[in-house]
């Protein structure tokens, strides 16, 4: 641990040696705390894809140095780890920290929200940017778009939701906003670590849980127990996020900073990409090799329930005003006119397809 | 013309000087012709943004000139002058060189084939890369995806099409290989140019014609004439592109090889990001100043037909072997898997909350 600290401190130390003038003979090391632990597949290659190419980019002038939870033992620590300095950057969520301030809600994903080109459309273009600087401004961070994990399944079940009064006490894992609106409806919402999710669904612990996609799913093996797979409602288009401290921002010389953002931007969309890639194929063998499993979609009366449910939630978090109003009318405002363009364009398309 | 020359000849020579090592103290300029008239909106913003974040990148040192159509004079031309090393690069669309080359045909958009999520996934996960590699190879080019306008709408009608029949003898402005899907099916495709298509639609000439989508349909006029707007079939999801001189690439320092790849890639995806901000925005424009115009799918008998046309004609393609027939291999097996996971992700997800 001491030689960790060593290590940050010579890292803060060469950063804070560079001055926004010319970075031709200069040398930054940075180092970036991850929520994930090691080899969370997806989710982690987007850092390293841009730390790798921020290396490239500047002839390994910039480097990057990622520790994942393993070796930094807080997963969500990283955002003070960020706001005070201790590390340069962080790849998370922002949903994650609602906790501390409900505005950091609403740059991640929204249930029954925009998918995911409508949401990123409106990050760069539609304000979404300005707006997520103004929350994280107040921090002492920058946000950047982190990957996106494209619209996530409903979760996995052992019985069949029909009603809603199926849902009445059914327990589920299911964390943050979107176990707060399931709750809404009658549920029993939980949160368990991933790592005993298997044992608590095959022992009954829980009647359901929700984690990602075929991507990420198949290697949790809850495909064996629970033979009910949702479509999604909860997350359509989970956005992570680089976090990157103002100062050592504003310490980088200007190339560096454009290289940075770049390499940021580019990993994400790659992410959205690679995402959209694993889950066709993974479902694929999914199918093949189990083919008890069911995919289902919730009934009408359950997603219009769910759909009351969030809006009243959103409703109070909009009646505080400030950022929050701002934030929850700039989104309601474009999404509408995307939602119309979505449903001339891919959905129309896909329906017209298939008839 | 000769200043031009000069200054290509110029252009050419610093960046021949070039070499593969040590870029700090290096200046390169090259010069990028794009296809595109002189501010042909989301198209030219595209060569414009990456070549700003190249020059931001490299500190100033690695700089990009574009010439517009209207400039160089041959929009068409700028295959061949990358290919002869005239100029470094170009921002162009794939499918327009289906006359010199049929496997250039498959990386734009195929009729009834992937949107945008699945093609992406395709060409950065799935083998599309390699395969543009090995096409695009034989010219002494580099192929890279420029950015994409999101599914494009059917076109605009002067009547309602409500079978096969009324496609007969349809004239129709839709150039390129959706022509000549269309052209099985009984309706007479042709080509005119941009300048002239509004006065050929009012004064009859032609009876419908397909431009782009909302965002860039908008200012040609067309929703003044033709109050039938068609959602789209013939180009779910069309990618532009980038082509780099392989000589001009292996003599640029590797830190900007890295610099322009990067810059490339996040342009590009950050066109789709814009074109689907702008196609809803423009859309809801529309909807409220042209209430005339109404949206319209084709019935399924044309779907249909439209389908086996296109069938026909890929089985044709096939039937050569070689790349072609690798290619339209790939997107087959791959775009089954991947239409399977929109189905269950984003489109259960957008038919069940309208439900």
């Amino acid at each position: 641990m001491k030689k960790l600290l060593t290590l940050m401190m010579f890292a803060m130390a060469t950063s804070l040696l560079s001055s926004p003038a010319d970075a031709q003979d200069q040398k930054v090391r940075w180092r970036l705390a991850e929520t994930w632990p090691t080899n969370f597949s997806l989710f982690s290659e987007v850092p390293r894809r841009m730390a790798e190419n921020v290396k490239k980019m500047s002839g390994g002038r910039f480097t990057i140095i990622i520790d994942s939870a393993n070796k930094h033992k807080s997963p969500l620590g990283v955002f003070d780890f960020v706001s005070s300095g201790q590390y340069q950057m962080a790849h998370s969520a922002s949903y994650y920290w609602k906790g501390k301030d409900i505005n950091t809600l609403f740059f991640t994903t929204m249930p029954l929200g925009m998918i995911e080109a409508e949401q990123t459309g409106w990050y760069y273009f539609g304000g979404g940017k300005e707006l997520a600087q103004k929350v994280y401004g107040q921090y002492g961070m920058r946000y950047y778009p982190g990957g996106n994990t494209g619209n996530q399944m409903g979760g996995w079940f052992k019985k069949e939701i029909n009603s809603i009064e199926d849902l009445q006490g059914l327990q589920m894992r299911i964390p943050g906003f979107a176990g707060e609106v399931l709750a809404k409806v009658g549920a029993k919402p939980t949160n368990i670590a991933p790592g005993e999710l298997y044992t608590a669904l095959e022992r009954g612990t829980i009647d359901a849980l929700e984690w990602i996609g075929p991507a990420m799913d198949l290697d949790m093996g809850f495909q064996k127990i629970a033979p009910y797979y949702y479509t999604g409602w909860h997350e359509p288009a989970t956005e992570l996020q680089f976090l990157v401290n103002e100062k050592a921002f504003q310490a980088l010389p200007e190339e560096f900073q454009a290289i940075l953002e770049i390499a940021m931007q580019e990993a994400a969309f790659e992410m959205a990409a690679e995402s959209y890639y694993e889950n066709a194929v993974i479902w694929d063998s999914i199918k093949q090799d189990y083919p008890e499993v069911q995919v289902k979609t919730f009934p009408p009366e359950v997603m219009s329930a769910l759909k009351t449910a969030t809006e009243e939630l959103v409703n109070e978090f909009e009646a505080k005003g400030g950022i929050t109003a701002e934030i929850i009318k700039s989104q309601r405002e474009y999404s509408k006119k995307a939602r119309e363009w979505t449903n001339i364009s891919d959905k129309a398309y896909l329906n017209n397809l298939s008839e």
